[in-house]
Parts: structure tokens; C-alpha cells; sequence
């Protein structure tokens, strides 16, 4: 604590991201990147962009990209916002939809609503910008369970909704018909539902077809319904820092007015230019993407061969927990995972303790990583 | 205004930045960017970071960027704090260091102070980080008047103290000792004083041997100095975004709180090479920023030639006021140099409409920009 730091800053929890180890020799597998290089054409259109061009700001109206994403995903250029990775369009929606919605608000009566397992910066983004919220317990089996958001949007008792689909940390998609009921409830009351689609394009069930899928299809049957998508799984460029977001004009309006009023610029030109190249090489992406889900479904596979609990995944991870009786925790799974070199993610949190959070890696490094369990599990 | 915002959303008056043209037939003289291309050592730096890291986060904590940075300065990396433009950066410090500084403030009795002709975010930022503010209104010289900031200080009224050296738009540099007795009051009072350096680049008096220039050798002095830099105009890259800020290990440490609150990577692997590489290649930057220097100053001498009023900046951009009796207010000369194809920025606000501000393109820009305003104001 410091004697400079204001109110806020003193009470603020940072969120801490997966450890980024300067050491290379790491098989990583802890913060969901994308085992595959971005696309080529990429790679060209970045080194390209690189000239004396650099010395002018950018299109803060991200012109270009926002009209290449509509094109892309079948809506209007007007229902397209463009940021600095997902989470900072997250941060700005917590900003512009939920909390305090008007002025005679009786602050402290209605609550943004998330699920109490999901991605942990959630209730971060709430405490930097006040946002009183609830959090909704996950069924046994860790799947949404809709009933309660229902209740509580019907009651008046709510802000907004958020949500990862599929889920994070667990990887379970939320199938469309239990969206609907929640996007047709928030929208009676006009309330804001985000759906974080950060893992959506590792869910196999095309939109439509199948039970699960992408929500960007339902934002003119919902003009409360924002739906957030980033570049750095499914597109290989976390380095890049490059999110989208799609909902109703008026949704878009309103992130940036929040953005116009922190940060005119937050896509630099290199960033802009390399996500428009991504997004018109979707052939190359749907590619890669089917390799990863090839290899959780195979992985997955070997865990529970090995006696692991493991949550159906529709993401580029897996979400598991060691066989009881073997004696080790997730904790010590993965301290011991990182002994032989091999990083994944455990969180510190009691319902979860016993589960690791394995990013997709490539077969090869996935088949160290099963042999690592194994023995690890063997030995007790 | 959309049922969907909520009441942060609703109030918000953002900032505008100036017109970037599609038509890239214009003299931009609107935006205050550097004339002159990149280094080409940071060209050659951001063509080799493009390759497959890309699909990796960047280091969430700039830890190269920052060690290169505190050799150059001469201070620690805890003393340096990376962010995607110095815009970015103001917005953490708005944020972090001001409004409510503990949960017994009476709210409403401390306020951040400012100029009342100065950068046009301040506003902003306060309002989106709901900070009471007041503005100090500038001298008939439009110098900043010391004294207020001082009394308010004293006085317990004042929740922080931000001002740019060089003021813009004026372009006006603050003697050094002045600085010294705004810090000083605000360090006795445990406030934060945020001094951003946008423009101290083109100052010509070195810092330590004139009256004016660089505060960052006085952060050992004033724990509550905060000193933000920007990579856009002193290093022609408004592209990339990049900024920079100096201050005692806890202000660093109060935005890594901010920023790990909002978006754990706000830059990329590219921005970072890229800055890297400008840092080190300050000969490059000297030279070219000299040049913006002594156009600046003839300019400013072809001006006065034409009986303009023009502040005497320090700057990369110059504040003038058509001559009285030229039949041409600032408005109208803003639209003659449009017509003309020269871009340069008006302001709708009483005080300085009469001026436009001119950022220092190239010599032969700059000659086109005098030789159009003779033309339309004796064409009167």
C-alpha cells in the first residue's frame, strides 16, 4: 500500500495471468495459446505493414478491419468493434452496460451475473469500475445452470449477464436453447448479456446444426447481446493483441464512447493490418483449429485411460482432475508437471483445487505430457 | 443514447481526435505526428519480431522495454512503466492517483487540478473515472499561473495536479523552478503531481542547464512525480503506441495495479520490439528532432511576418491567431488552408478560437502552409 494510491487502486485485486517463462525449454501448455503459427499470409501482410507509415496514428475507427469482420461473419461494419484483445473489450463493456444503470439507481439492488467457476478476471473488471455482481453456483456436473439467472432477471435483481461459452476453465459450451432463455429474459428487462466467445471456434457443433455454437447469428434477434471474440487462440496471435466484438449499433456505440473516452488509439497499425489478414484466411485457420480439437479429443482420451476425471471440452483445453487415490492433488500434479519441464494452469481456488487447465499443445508435446502423467501417477 | 448504456455510458462526452484523411492527398499538419520516418534500425527491429512468437503472449511485465528505457534515462526499471500510448497511460494514472483517496473522503471537497487551456482528455478521463476536478485558468500570456495550484494545494483542495510541459495546445514550456514549487506543495501534501511529457522532446534547453525541459531526473526527489513520455511524436511512431512513464517503484507499481485490473497485455511483441529499438537509437532521433525544431522556429518567424500572433512554443506544433483586422478568424482560416488541402486543428472553445494549432510538417510542407496563409489573409 502506498500512501499516493487512491481508493480504488488500494482495494483493486489484480488479476494475475499464466507465468509467461522467459526459459523457452518449457513445454507450455498453461495460458491456452495456440500451438500452430499464425497464418502465413499474416506474417506477410505484418511485414508489409512495417514502413514509414508508423509515424501516423492509426484509423481509430478501425475502418478496414471492422468492414473485413462483417464481411467475414455476415453482419453490418456498424455491428463490429475492434480492441486491444478481448480483454480489454471486456473491460470496456463492464464499463458501459453494467453497474449503475441510471441515475436514480439504488445502488447495491441489482447485480451483473456470472457463473461462480469462470475466467477469474470477471469479478476484477467489476471492482475497477464498481460493479456490484453475483455470482451463480455451476451444477455438479460444473455446466451453467440457467435457472437461477432466470429468476433473478425476472425479479428485477439484475445488471447484465456475462459468461464464457464454452466456459473457462471447464470448457463446457452452454447449448443454444439455454442462451436463448437467458438473451430472451435480459432483453425483456433490457438488460446487457455478454457472451465471452473466446474458445467458441474449438466447438465443434457448427452454429445451427448442432446444439452449440457461435451467438454472432442471434445479435439482430437480440439487441442486447454482445458477443466477444479474440485473435490470440483461434487466430495464433495472442502477441498481437487483437479482439472483436459484435452486437446491435447501439451496443457498439456505447464501447466506444468508453474507448473515446480512455484511449482514441488502442489498435496499433501493425495490429490492424495483421487481423485483417488473419480474418480473410479463415481456410488456413479452420485447418489448425481441427488439429488442436483432434488432439483434446485424443488427449482426453489418454487422460481418462489413465483414470483422470475429465470435463467434456469444447475449447482448446482441457480441463482435469487426477484419479482419486493416486495420491496426488492438482497442486502436486502440477508441481510435478513442472519439474519435468511441462507448465499448465492450477488455480488456487477450493471447488477446483484438484483440477489442471491443459492448453492444447502439439501431439508431440501432448504425448510428453500424457507420458509425464502417467508416470507421475504410476510411481505412488 | 440507447436503453442499453448504463449511467457512466450515458454522461460520457468523449474525446475527439483529430481528422485522420482517408485522402492522403492533404498536408497534415492536424495531429501533432512527426514529419519524419521512423528510425530505420526500428524498421529493421519490428520487420525481424514479426515471425511465429506471434502466436505467444508478449511479456505482460516489458521487462527488456523497461531495463532499456532506465539506462536510458538514467533511472531503475521499477521506476518505468510501459503502456500502449502515453493516452493509455494517462487514463491508468486518472485511475489510479486521483478522486477518491480514502474511504472516508467527504467527496466533493478535493479536486485534481489543471489548466483550463490544456489537453482536451483531462475532461475526459475525469469523468470516466468520476475525479472532481477544477481548472486553473492560464495567464493573459497564456503561461500557467502558479500561484492557485499552490493555494489549493495548501489549502487541502486539491486530490492531484496534472499538467503537459510544454502546455498544449499553447506550447508554452514551464520554467523548471516552477515545477519544483507545484511538486513540492503537492509531495507536502501527499499528492500526486503528473507531469506529461508529449512534447519535451522538441524543448530545446537541456534539462538542468536552461530554465525548461525533462522532469524524469527529479523522480528520486518527488516520490509523488509522475512523468509520462510518448513514443508517438518524439519518435515518429503514432503508429505503433507506444508510451512511457517515470516515477517513484510505488506510482509504477500503483498502474501495474490498474493495468493488471483492465488488460494484463496492453502491448504487443511488435510495439515492444519497436520501442526497444527506438530507445536505443537516440542520435537518430536527436537529428530529426532538431530539424522539427528549427522549422518550428522559422515558421514561427514567417508568421509573425504576416502580423500573426503566435505563442512562443516549445513544442513540435505552434499556436497562432490570425492577424486582427485580416478579416479571417481562426475558424476561417481553419477552412481556407482545408480548402487548400492543408489540415491543421481548430478548437470550438472561446477562449482559443481565434488559433489554430500547427504541427511542423517538413520544410517544404511548412512553405506551402506559409505561402497559402499570405494568400488568404491579403487576399482580405
Amino acid at each position: 500500500m502506498s500512501v499516493y494510491w487512491n481508493e480504488r487502486t488500494r482495494r483493486l485485486q489484480p488479476y494475475v495471468p499464466g507465468e509467461q517463462p522467459k526459459d523457452r525449454n518449457f513445454i507450455k501448455l498453461n495460458t491456452n495459446e495456440n500451438p500452430y503459427p499464425p497464418s502465413p499470409k499474416v506474417i506477410e501482410a505484418l511485414r508489409k505493414a512495417v514502413d514509414n507509415t508508423l509515424k501516423l496514428y492509426p484509423d481509430p475507427t478501425c475502418t478496414e478491419l471492422r468492414e473485413t469482420a462483417a464481411a467475414r461473419f455476415g453482419v453490418k461494419a456498424g455491428q463490429v468493434f475492434a480492441g486491444n484483445g478481448s480483454d480489454e473489450i471486456l473491460a470496456f463493456a463492464f464499463a458501459a452496460f453494467f453497474g449503475k444503470l441510471t441515475q436514480e439507481d439504488k445502488s447495491g439492488e441489482e447485480f451483473l451475473l456470472f457463473p461462480d467457476i469462470t475466467y477469474s478476471f470477471y469479478p476484477v473488471y467489476a471492482d475497477l469500475w464498481d460493479v456490484p455482481y453475483k455470482t451463480i453456483p455451476v451444477k455438479e456436473d460444473f455446466s451453467i445452470d440457467v435457472a437461477p439467472y432466470l429468476e433473478m432477471i425476472h425479479h428485477g435483481n439484475s445488471s447484465g449477464v456475462i459468461f464464457p461459452n464454452p466456459n473457462a476453465p471447464t470448457g463446457i459450451a452452454l447449448p443454444l436453447d439455454d442462451f436463448k432463455k437467458i438473451a430472451t429474459a435480459a432483453e425483456e428487462r433490457k438488460r446487457v448479456l455478454v457472451v465471452d466467445e473466446a474458445y467458441i471456434a474449438f466447438c465443434q457443433k457448427a452454429c445451427g446444426q448442432g446444439t452449440c455454437g457461435s451467438t454472432i447469428p442471434y445479435i439482430n434477434d437480440f439487441p442486447n447481446l454482445l458477443v466477444v471474440r479474440t485473435l490470440s487462440k483461434e487466430a495464433s496471435l495472442a502477441g498481437l493483441r487483437s479482439g472483436l466484438a459484435f452486437g446491435s449499433e447501439e451496443l457498439i456505440e456505447g464501447l466506444c464512447r468508453v474507448r473515446d473516452s480512455f484511449n482514441s488509439y488502442t489498435m496499433d497499425r501493425l495490429a490492424l493490418a495483421g487481423t485483417v489478414a488473419a480474418l480473410n484466411d479463415a481456410s488456413y485457420y479452420d485447418e489448425i483449429n481441427s488439429r488442436v480439437i483432434a488432439t483434446r479429443d485424443r488427449v482426453s482420451s489418454g487422460l481418462k485411460a489413465l483414470r483422470f476425471k475429465v470435463l467434456p471440452s469444447e475449447a482448446n483445453f482441457l480441463f482435469a482432475a487426477p484419479p482419486e487415490g493416486s495420491g496426488k492433488n492438482g497442486g502436486e500434479l502440477f508441481a510435478a508437471l513442472r519439474e519435468r519441464g511441462i507448465l499448465v494452469r492450477h488455480f488456487n481456488k477450493p471447488e477446483i483445487a484438484d483440477f489442471l487447465r491443459i492448453s492444447m499443445g502439439t501431439d508431440e508435446d501432448m504425448d510428453v505430457f500424457l507420458k509425464a502423467c502417467q508416470e507421475i501417477i504410476l510411481k505412488q
